[in-house]
């Protein structure tokens, strides 16, 4: 039987290539959406689209992280536009964002009776969060044995990071050879009523360098004007 | 100033301890409450009753955990009733329930700026949780490090567990010492509809016998028939 893995999945354009990842692996992939309280609803209309696509379970937490807040994606704080990348740690940061998310992942993991754990993050574009770096996975590997039943029990966690190492046009790549349909994922922390990608935030100024540097047209729906130029 | 500090509380008699010690400690406690889907949310009443008599600022955060399900607190499984304690991991286990608790808590303290986090665990009475060990307790304190730009700008977080050496007779005694009414707390797992306690569910059986073993008046409210008689 194949072995189950939980992808923390948002129906963005890295998570969506690490769900390919696991199977490629291996792996019979279960999607876990976590709904904090984002602005961006339409992740989770992408996340279903993506999964229903692939043939992958899909779960959906509901977690309100208003009452916490502290980011400019729970609501408080304008999500910044036409920003240079890469200068410091962004308002879009939630505040221990990765760490409520691997241990909402490590619960779904341990019902399902599984040992491993893929999340999307990459510390080369990853925008300065520090719950993104190699050495806060490796601590969250430790904390997962400790902290459950399985642990006790003898099961040891990995929590695998494909796409530490790749940029964002070597995402895109190794996804298209996957046979991921990026038309389908959604990558703006602020898009339009109908769905359409902003352009001008930092996810979809990302998303598309991305597309350039990959030389692979963008299949991204953009608001009227929204089309990054840069 | 009094420095802050995010106290994980319920309601419940031992993070209603855990709040005055955080006081009586010379820290401005904020209270975190959960709601986990669980289905006692007469906690949640006790924890807003808790918080008003101690004049501290209540923040609950949403969270439906009911999508990974595995235990009897979110909803699939029976309550068990009349179990003798002690008997390795119960039902009511939540799958890595700590550490999404104090996940949620470390964000919230990396908001206030606080560095001191306090959670009501206890290694005599904990019902074989795996996640109320000293060592999972400095494994979260390891990884909050690394979890947070306050980490990465230097802050080192604290996870203080006044109750790990008590028993709860011992918390009875020390609570009760620093003023805490705990005929407004609750923590039966399955209440009457009016908020009565069962008496027979785990955590009735274990606070009863607290009472007892401290020589003290039980103040609960059970419902008809419900008070523990062991």
């Amino acid at each position: 039987m194949t072995r189950p893995a939980v992808v923390l999945f948002s129906g963005g354009l890295d998570s969506s290539t690490c769900l390919a990842i696991a199977r490629e692996e291996g792996f019979a992939p279960h999607a876990l959406a976590v709904r904090y309280g984002q602005r961006h609803a339409h992740e989770l209309r992408a996340a279903e689209r993506v999964a229903a696509a692939a043939g992958v379970p899909l779960k959906v937490v509901e977690l309100d992280l208003r009452a916490i807040g502290g980011s400019a994606l729970t609501g408080e704080l304008p999500v910044p536009k036409d920003a240079p990348p890469g200068q410091g740690i962004p308002v879009t940061y939630v505040p221990a964002r990765n760490t409520v998310l691997l241990a909402l992942a490590l619960g779904h993991a341990e019902v399902l009776g599984a040992q491993d754990l893929y999340i999307g993050v990459n510390a080369i574009d990853y925008s300065g969060y520090p719950d993104c770096r190699p050495e806060f996975v490796r601590a969250f590997e430790s904390l997962a044995t400790l902290a459950t039943r399985a642990g006790i029990e003898g099961v040891r966690y990995t929590v695998h990071t494909p796409l530490m190492s790749l940029d964002k046009a070597g995402i895109i790549r190794l996804g298209r050879s996957l046979g991921v349909d990026y038309s389908i994922t959604h990558s703006c922390y602020d898009p339009s009523p109908d769905g359409a990608a902003c352009g001008r935030c930092d996810a979809c100024q990302l998303r598309a360098r991305g597309f350039r540097e990959a030389g692979v047209p963008d299949p991204t729906r953009y608001a009227p004007g929204g089309m990054p130029v840069r």
